[in-house]
């Protein structure tokens, strides 16, 4: 009988122990979520203040980066640039841009995927997907691999 | 003088650890690779065969598994596997698949990302490219997310 009050009193504890952990990992999982949002948010207000490079700050700026569309593959923060400077020259071209429709999927504490749906509105509406692949580094969460049709 | 010789003796063994451990990682991570690549070759070979249930056993049986194309994003494996028999409905429609200039980039020990290009041969040649995330699984490396254009 004691043995047993014992061992509700474990399994108690444990399933406790259990909650409380599994409700903190759904709570930093949402807190995670809204940082990963934000900077997409920070990323369209860059882009509508024609402002690429405040735009580029949700890329890691590192050499691995990838930019992946139909055409094919580029890499590198620098290149990435490039290839958005050389597309987009001017605040009329860049248009104004919102992402909609976001989902996010963590992949693990570090690392989540955000598929989503952009809109450019110039003199007409340009569209189509994307899916990201985001990893939290020491300055925030940022864009390691972007695959955007 | 003692001290030197202490601090240079500590030195070496720390270096020889290092360099251990950074060997054993390089070759965990080529031997990952492989085990990868070979992965996406039993896909090819399941296709080729007309036997799209072979092709199947690359991707995650899951409800999240993802496939995204421009036209969207299908969840979950059963889903996927309509998709294909939709598309692919007869062994002479699936025609034969190649995957050509494979890049894969470990995200982590148990996630990695595949780039390349993808090529069906049928009447005529059909190709595009891809960019997989796969996951190390108790069961061996599945596709977790398919952005293929």
């Amino acid at each position: 009988m004691v043995t047993k009050k014992v061992n509700n009193y474990v399994t108690s504890i444990i399933l406790l122990i259990f909650s409380a952990c599994t409700s903190t990992s759904n709570q930093n999982s949402s807190s995670e979520i809204t940082s990963i949002q934000s900077v997409l948010e920070k990323q369209t207000i860059g882009w509508n203040n024609g402002n690429i490079q405040e735009f580029m700050k949700g890329y890691d700026q590192s050499d691995s980066l990838q930019f992946i569309t139909q055409k094919g593959r580029t890499v590198g923060w620098q290149n990435v640039l490039n290839r958005y400077v050389s597309s987009y020259p001017t605040q009329k071209e860049m248009g104004k841009l919102q992402f909609k429709n976001l989902i996010v999927t963590m992949l693990d504490n570090n690392q989540a995927q955000v598929y989503g749906n952009w809109e450019v509105t110039k003199d007409s509406i340009f569209s189509g997907n994307f899916s990201l692949i985001m990893k939290k580094k020491t300055e925030g969460w940022k864009i390691i691999i972007d695959h955007t049709w």
